[in-house]
């Protein structure tokens, strides 16, 4: 970490500020420029309290150099992390297919997608029992008792769940589900990230809506340093000025992340672009830019059939994207588990 | 709401298509252009599902016309809603001080600053006990200890006090908090909206980070709901590409909720710039922007004294701005709350 | 185009309202809901001047529903153009490289790197003479004397040219360039547009640092309009909150144009993240996500072999990336231009 | 500024980079941490190119310490610039209106606005003769007609004027305007700049769409080093995710260019916010932020009338934004110029 000194400071202030930053457990090396004084903090600085040093008179700027996240550092932990859940490894050179309905709706509507989303290709089996709405009048859900269908689609075809907690009073509900998604709205809901790391149960960690990659990553610290080894981040499109898509998919931060931290990275490209005749492109261009696996809605649902044609993604439109992500992993090294 | 069919469909699936409107209690006028079919609908449409409608093929577009909030709608509320608490009036031509600490540090502290920001202008002392922080590693807030202090520091000066509740699990601990602020990073952690909204206490209702005033008010919404009445919404800047400033304030909210919304809006721009030399000048713009209110963080804090010359703002800066506030409150006709 | 009314309004401005919006050549269908009056306009609303509606006392709101644009739009020419450029195809199923260095510095270079990258596989050579640099005081390119050693360079191996212009001034140095590339800060210079659009040369259009799909289809409309057919467009990142990239790649944009527009649309990774190490990642999915081309910069400048390992795309690694998308094309249906 | 060298690096690659930066006219010290080697490289580094030096495989991190302009930075010109045209002070204790129409549409229009704004308070004409327009098919302003009326205005009134520029090829008709407006679209139009610059006749430069304080600033570094001494800045709102307005009015770049530059900076609330009930409470808001003027489109327009009751502001609500705007000067230390 750097602090840069105003030019025009007293000798007092300058010992003082020394000082205070050598009771925090810090060494000071300080550099004389000719317009500048910069002390450079050589040791742990990610406790250091930045703004507080903003806040001083004498500081002109402080600039971080160290990432602030330390579990979760590439650096720290070279090797790429594998979540090993039910059998199928998520990360490395594995690809992942999550795929299953938006909402669950019926025990026959989430087994009947269950098995064709398994025949095609998809490794675990996602679907929204609690569901985060913008509108307190909007279908928010079976809940409970959505839970409890997809524990029976569960059952049925042997696929592991991925679902999402959205408060730490259902933590309970959520002892058999595999993997917990924390979604987008609560990526910084820092007393439920404490809770669900107690777990150590597997988290899937969807970036929030205008989260920076450095955020996203110190929320996976606050899952990790409660103990929780098993974290998969969750690209899903960030808030932009475009309005054609409801969100921009930040595939740049694929690889970025992939440099920072161990984890693995998958991407969520139905919720990220809201149009059906997007997610197959924008698979395609995950897996280009080196995910490590796909979360896809696929709807069978009656509902939609009543207006003849929903342009959701389908079983078949699904098995295909599959088809085409299979021929591509070997550009990319990877393998799909099945 | 307006739905645009696409120029080549079946007569079958646009039969379909009105039939499912109707079958949800709508009537639908069918305008017939030259280009493209547009169906009107008519009825309470706050509970229709616009991603549902877009998805299917016969619909080329989706266009919401009336606003989806109903409880905050000023149009089926045109009063302005005044909050009374502890015999302080919000909203209306009342204008209110609400400052304080950042953080509860200790009793010494927080009941010291209350007195001295009392004694310049202020009628409700803020301060935090459960502090959002992005990294784990930075204080957390004396959390239910810090709470203690604050219901002290109420009980000696009889200030009524606002704090931030960050989980359901500690609303037993709020009940004799007067005023409960949502933080900007919970503003759609849903969950909780709609537990704090069965509680009918008074709501600061921060906006998100990076959320619409349209989704700041459907947040609103939630609370409303579920019972509650008394909700002040509170703008603390958006996150927007500019550095110079942690995020930027977004005065023009003010004159658009005061025409979308009967509740009062008030503005904290501690956090909106990050920065303390920026505070006033800030204050008098939301001011002239239309705000019901402050809210500023003051400190006294003798940490920051060890380092000589804190920047942060002192009672005595804070004491300047009630003044420079309260000569300009007549040209825009509100009075101030002591 | 639809315009709704405000429910309290006199019987005269309504007649008003008709009468004006009539005199522009349009039908009028009137739709009376419970709740709002909403007029379809019927024709070509493309010069319908929005703001003015909105700013009518009697209009509530105004949306289109025809996109504003014409000459580019796929509605009005379903099939794909292909720009042809010195017997060189650019669109449809074909896949372009353009590459070469961000400067033009010397003759030597230019041609060396031009010779390497045609090896390796690249159809067009790009190179900047004209330089737009945020800062004053940053080498603002070789300006004509690098245009000259641009052209020898076409001249010496054959490969058609891309390079910047940044003013009308420079319009008759141009005349030998194969491709006037339009940059992001000049794709909402209007007069240059205009002045570009009648020399009917290709232009390739980058789309500005916060412009919208929209703006930039307007934006190639002001080309086309004055006669220009080849134009391609070029996605280079857009300007969000995240700064761990310089700028944010919109992927979806692609197959959002593809469905909007018929003209090719290829990628710039390098200016997009600034980082090389993200180049390849962001080619490949740039591919998936089905663009026409790629824009590269390449280097072998000994400026910065000076200092040992610069980390810039070598034609080595320019070549690699050729290899990789090459066998990726299929997957795609598109084939490699040579 | 910083550098920041990897922690792995060869003592050869070292000395080239010292040895590199060396050669450019700069001192280095060098401070070796725990982790992590500091360069603090000292002298004039406004002309290091930031984007070589991060693409060297040794340099781990650039974080520049100075900002990078010079002529527009208050630190080496502590004192306001006031920009003195045609008698009138802009800048400083100072404070001006700018009014007129968006468009000059006729003689008779622009004659009787300028008369009204002049008697309600406006010591400038604005008038649109060259119209930057989103659409190629929208009106494009009378262009070199509009001028000529403007001009009339200017002499029938005596008003000095403020018009857009938006080619180098008008700037012979600029001669007699009094200050030169480069338009958002058009602030990184490096070559407009610096020819505009030339002239140094005073220059209103509006930010850019989508720009940072720093590259604005930059920008008028450009016209700057030309020899130009009257630059005003006009923030007019920056691109951001929020719908309800059109721009989101950044009002706390106000006080933060007070710190950073000696030009005067005014505000323009009409395009920020693109509805006219915004502008009063934009209007103060701006004066308490620090404002030295405000730039308003006042409207007279018969074209408006025949829909009866357009929204715009009049001459009338102009004079009362006037009256209230005087009234809280005393506030900030201003007076109005007339």
């Amino acid at each position: 970490m750097i602090v840069v000194v105003k030019k025009e400071h007293e000798q007092k202030q300058f010992d003082n500020l020394v000082k205070f930053i050598k009771s925090q457990g810090l060494e000071v090396d300080v550099s004389n420029g000719a317009h500048t004084t910069i002390l450079g903090l050589v040791g742990d600085t990610s406790k250091v309290d930045i703004d507080l040093l903003l806040s001083l008179d004498i500081v002109e700027n402080v600039k971080r150099i160290q990432e602030p996240f330390k579990c979760v550092n590439r650096k720290f932990h070279p090797e790429d992390t594998i979540v090993e859940v039910a059998g199928k490894k998520i990360g490395g050179t594995n690809f992942n297919f999550m795929a299953g309905p938006c909402s669950i709706e019926s025990e026959k509507q989430i087994i009947s997608i269950a098995e064709e989303v398994k025949r095609a290709g998809a490794s675990f089996l996602r679907g929204g029992a609690f569901k985060p709405r913008t509108s307190p009048y909007s279908f928010q859900g079976l809940r409970e008792d959505g839970l409890k269908l997809l524990l029976k689609a569960k059952e049925e075809t042997g696929m592991p769940i991925v679902t999402e907690l959205m408060s730490v009073n259902h933590l309970d509900l959520f002892k058999d589900v595999d993997i917990i998604q924390i979604g987008a709205r609560n990526m910084q809901n820092f007393e439920l990230l404490k809770e669900v790391g107690k777990t150590k149960k597997p988290v899937l960690l969807k970036r929030g809506l205008a989260n920076t990659i450095e955020e996203w990553l110190m929320s996976a610290e606050y899952v990790m340093s409660e103990g929780c080894k098993d974290i998969i981040l969750c690209e899903r499109g960030i808030r932009t000025y475009e309005t054609y898509t409801r969100n921009t998919l930040d595939l740049s931060a694929i690889p970025i992340l992939k440099d920072l931290t161990h984890l693995p990275v998958i991407v969520d490209p139905s919720h990220a672009s809201g149009v059906a005749k997007l997610v197959k492109p924008l698979s395609l261009a995950s897996v280009g830019a080196g995910a490590h696996g796909l979360m896809i809605e696929v709807h069978n649902d009656p509902k939609h059939a009543l207006c003849d044609g929903a342009q959701s993604i389908t079983p078949d439109a699904f098995g295909d994207i599959v088809k085409s992500v299979n021929v591509m992993l070997p550009i990319v090294n990877k393998d799909l588990q099945l």
